[in-house]
């Protein structure tokens, strides 16, 4: 581990909580470089939705580059380009019965976040945006002046304007109306806000403290950039690709956003990709005007191809993610009434779920304490006070239950109940 | 291709000049789907240093994946991003002397020019940066503020400041003292320059039309820069990890950047990497405060381990480049010269060449005629001015040729010379 | 007329909703240019509380032109300044126990809100204002920063940011309790709000609708920043200098802002002057960073010691104002009961009071039939729906009655009840 | 003079050197309480160009104070404001061959200025600005940005952004041809440089070290902005009004700014008026866009009309500022042949003059120097090396002779030459 703590940059931080050296890794199981095995309930931070290396992948995957298929491609037109975006209309579009233009913005989330929030500022001639409080968009200058996290902000070194946050849901436990705040001071002439060119926003914050908006709430969202004339960005790149069920996450409310952010798990196989979806008549981009080195990662594309057909063919996967999910919300139920000595909120949707604990520092120990028992877990929420899982969504049912009970285990011994 | 143009954004670029469906590419030759072989002199825009899935990245790949090495890894400590950082200090910091942290910012070159700036300022306390006249650093919305191209900038919709932009080398052709103006405003206590964090610069700018920066101009800047008290970004994303001759560009100036981007050759095998490296005292990170999802993508890691070991260990590659250099230079001075009917000027250093024409749409249809003749090229420059050739730096001798041969012939065809 | 119309700017306002020219006034009435009186229910926008040219005033200021005094001043010691400053801590801020530092930052309130603003950045560190929905402080860049309305603020050309809007009191119609919004993202680490330098407030918005916030509002928003360690600005450029009473609006609340901004009728007879007020700790000024070349304004001097002479000797001008106050809401309240045929709310404080149509076209309506019977008052609020009145302090009772009732014509001409 | 120390700002500046308490003035001396003279050549820092009170100016405007004429007039049409009007269309406008409409947008210089930029920024639809190195344009937050003082500059709080600085006339001692970094940054599409909406420009930098351009440069930056479609705002608040002979000091250049800003002198009488001249066809202002409380100040209305009748009715005041310049020239070459012990530069036109010292602190102590002999001067420039002197345009030719005898006594002393 020398050569990390030597030569490797101060700014290094998973590797701070699980102080090992891992080697590989197959479905929700790592092996570090001494043979110890461990769980994951973590998934890459949402980016191995499939578990590690999972096999329907890697085998097109080997096979790929073993008849030396086109590697990097910028945006070439290649077979494999191709073929996912075939795949990505037959199996994801046309039965959800949307029309997207798809945009390939460079392999990671900012991008796809940088790219919608360019658009949409183009889209309508104004500058400002709306996020919502604990929002994470990423930590690029554009998606960071969107991210709500202040230690994270800090570390742009210019001030974040152009953005106004927003009250997210539940941000005032209910005791507010849905969107009061909003909708007053986009209708008063006086109220100094900058007119807004979008609204980005996550369906359920998942570096935020895992907090799920509620149906109606995106429904009012959706509705109140209708009547407004601003643009609806979801950024799924943490919640899409099945983490709470269905492939988009704002399928439940019926909503069908301007522009989509995908990333994460959209290769499958935790390969740099990420998508913009565009609603057509907002796909206004000039050629070449937004780029980068990496957007088209041809290997991903055939990762994702295979993924996409794998699992979205049908409804296994979203209907086991859903009854998966049931199930930690059943289990964290429980450790919650268990849990006499600390005060516990359990929160979530699908396979994102969180214990947030009053005791802000608990969380952090909770996970520490399942990592002492191989189980990987991490904190998120303004004060890391929510202990977040984020399992693969393709865990068996007995590593589901051998990881819920570490975590019972492990709330125990930390707060002694 | 009826996919791409039904499904893909309007965004899309290069496929508009290709217009094939590429399907497999090896060493210094793309294949379309129709079987169609083309030479490459544009690899990847500088991704593809050592040529499309050279084989001996591609054994060690196929090797890692198959024993399901950890693909994504964020900044866990891994085997492979262990193996990598050994090598890359023994194969190009220790025979250099240089003595760099190395932070893994995100998979792209924007990844890192955005971390950088954050950096600069972080450690200065400054928000304001000096960047140069047809600059490129990337289409994020930091590295759009130091990028020079009014189209690009104009896409961010928002306007961009904090920068200030200097004349790069050579801008008055030579006519007026270098640094004369940067000089002055630093000196100048009322000269309205908000005093500068850093300054990024490119040794050569690839896309602002294969600009090579002198030597005693690069000394002088990082000069000035030490006098001043101004931190000085390399960024060598695109001239980097070989194309001008050594490891680094920066190289032959006998000069030690502050921090240093690099990218797009770095995993060798056009996988998505990049490196901020920075000097010890510099590396003023805290834990987690620049993040990104794909910042640990492992089979990068092995590529870019196997590619040190394969072209670095001794000075064979740095050689060859230099010789192929003076090749290219040798036939573009023919063609210049035979050229009656334009105004032709060579440019460039190693393998990063142009040919800039005084009439700017001769570049574009130098371009398209070499298509024609199934030879990969791009234009660069403001005005598209130049005929840019970035071939493999491991290209045959034969396969150069070739490409030299279709590069004139295309030329006489355009000019008629 | 035609001089006006064929060279004076587009900009001009006032003229058009009185287009007639005026020659001389004194106290409550103007006198145009044949000879027609008007009655002034505006007084200068506030600038005239002591009404037109008040006698007390006007023979000191004649003499010291007569004698020669110096006129214009900058910030050298004068004879003018020093009797100013002199009477201001022996008239204003010894009775009421207040330890201010004067500045003089230039002659008008927009200067006085940018010193306030630029000083609060420079004590803090931080450049992130508070305003409040509906607030006006001028149409300097900085000042325009801090102001609600959208036209306004449309003119400033760029983006107008470092300043986030809070509700003011009442946004919610007491709906939701007080801070609720602002407390909340101050604790939150993750609600993206930028930390701020300081928040500007006017204890009534006179150009936002003659909004009178609560005393507990008022104290509990200078708690609030004293928690949080966020300066509290009072903007009285409208409401000080007794508009609402007594001197300083804040008066009421018992609060003790950090610093305040006063213009407007501090000179007493239009004579434009301003100062600024800072607390002793922080007077952290360099000297000469904030200047302006009719910061020393010695005639106002004169005319501003003769009116704190002249009315703030002792409390008659305070209770007198509070008086007229009550007289003029109970005049209001009426017309409002009277008014069937519309829906008229009464607000206000002391001598600014407002009748607000929710048929905002109204307002305008009956300031218009109110100048057809000589009497000038002008709208406010975004939507310019709220007829506004100002007289001045110093009104006879009768000429306030006369007022009153054109005003009860005129609503009723307009409204037809 | 206890008073001042007790309660004023540490912001004030001026009175720091001159720590007496002035009383009366007229013409060029000012007298303080203790009864000494002091010989002004400073005149309110270009405030005061036809010195202190004059007569002409001071009979009709306690006349216009005795008759109650109206004092404070917002945008009201007023006959004092129309008498203006008239008299600045007849006496320079006219003669002049100039279309300007006139704003009254606040009574400062800053206020002119920033109407000017917010005007300029509407018609173009830009937000980019040029200003020129060693630029002042005012404190408030707008003209900040546009200033070059980097101490002033740092008071803002805020990066001040969207302004490109260019070299001013002569910033490279004429060994670079004029505007060739700005033609080069504008035609270059790679540039970086923001499109800009205006230049704004002073003829002879006051605060900058009264540096004049030469017509030339002032010609080819009016073609210049011509060709590219920019437009072009001269900052002649205080240059303008006469201080280097002609009324407008851009007359010898023999242009026709866009948008010119005038303030100081306009008044005649140091009363706070200012002025936005606007070409009509970039009269795009709408009513009440820009506007400010005492943007009607009609005694300086009054006086500005009789010192428009007094001095500008034929070109005798011209033709002595002309002389006088010329003399005071004379009197500093010899004073700069006389000083053997220190490097002395002359500059300067018209009654705008400056005695630069190669070592910067000797113009301090030769100003402080002159006040020991009674003799009123302030310093200019980034290092406040340059001695400045702007006497009355109205001063006798003994009082010049005096003043020139005691700078020429204060050198001497200071330098031991």
């Amino acid at each position: 581990m020398t050569i990390f703590e030597d030569l490797e940059s101060e700014v290094r931080s998973y590797c701070r909580s699980w102080p090992v050296v891992f080697d590989t890794a197959v479905g929700s199981r790592l092996t570090d470089v001494d043979g110890n095995s461990y769980l994951d309930f973590f998934a890459g931070a949402g980016a191995l939705n499939y578990g590690h290396n999972p096999p329907a992948l890697k085998k097109p995957l080997i096979e790929y580059l073993q008849r030396d298929g086109i590697t990097h491609g910028l945006d070439m037109y290649t077979r494999a380009k191709g073929e996912f975006l075939k795949t990505f209309r037959e199996k994801v579009l046309a039965p959800r019965g949307l029309d997207y233009k798809v945009q390939f913005p460079g392999p990671t989330g900012a991008n796809a976040v940088e790219s919608a929030l360019k658009l949409a500022r183009k889209i309508s001639g104004k500058e400002a945006m709306i996020n919502f409080t604990n929002a994470f968009h990423g930590m690029t200058l554009g998606a960071l002046s969107v991210t709500g996290n202040s230690m994270k902000r800090g570390g742009a070194g210019v001030p974040l304007v152009h953005a106004t946050p927003m009250p997210y849901d539940n941000y005032f436990d209910g005791k507010v109306p849905d969107f009061l705040w909003f909708e007053r001071v986009l209708q008063d002439q006086g109220s100094s806000l900058n007119e807004p060119a979008a609204v980005i926003v996550e369906t359920v914050q998942g570096e935020g403290g895992i907090n799920p908006a509620r149906i109606e709430w995106l429904q009012g969202l959706a509705e109140l950039c209708r009547r407004h004339d601003i643009l609806l960005i979801v950024d799924d790149v943490q919640m899409g690709v099945g983490r709470t069920g269905p492939f988009f996450s704002f399928e439940i409310a019926g909503i069908e956003p301007d522009i989509v952010c995908i990333s994460k798990s959209i290769s499958g196989y935790g390969l740099p990709m990420a998508l913009v979806l565009i609603k057509p008549e907002y796909d206004q981009w000039g050629p070449g005007e937004h780029n980068g080195t990496f957007r088209g990662n041809n290997p991903a594309f055939v990762t994702a191809t295979a993924a996409l057909r794998e699992y979205w063919s049908d409804d296994a996967l979203e209907r086991s993610t859903l009854a998966k999910g049931e199930r930690v919300e059943e289990a964290f139920n429980k450790i919650a009434a268990d849990t006499r000595t600390a005060e516990v909120t359990v929160k979530g949707r699908g396979l994102a779920r969180g214990l947030q604990f009053a005791d802000a520092d608990l969380a952090g120990k909770v996970c520490a304490a399942a990592f002492e028992r191989r189980l990987l877990m991490e904190t998120s929420g303004p004060s890391s006070e929510v202990m977040k899982v984020l399992p693969p969504l393709t865990i068996t049912d007995d590593e589901l239950e051998e990881g819920l009970a570490v975590i019972a285990e492990s709330v125990r011994s930390v707060t002694g109940s």
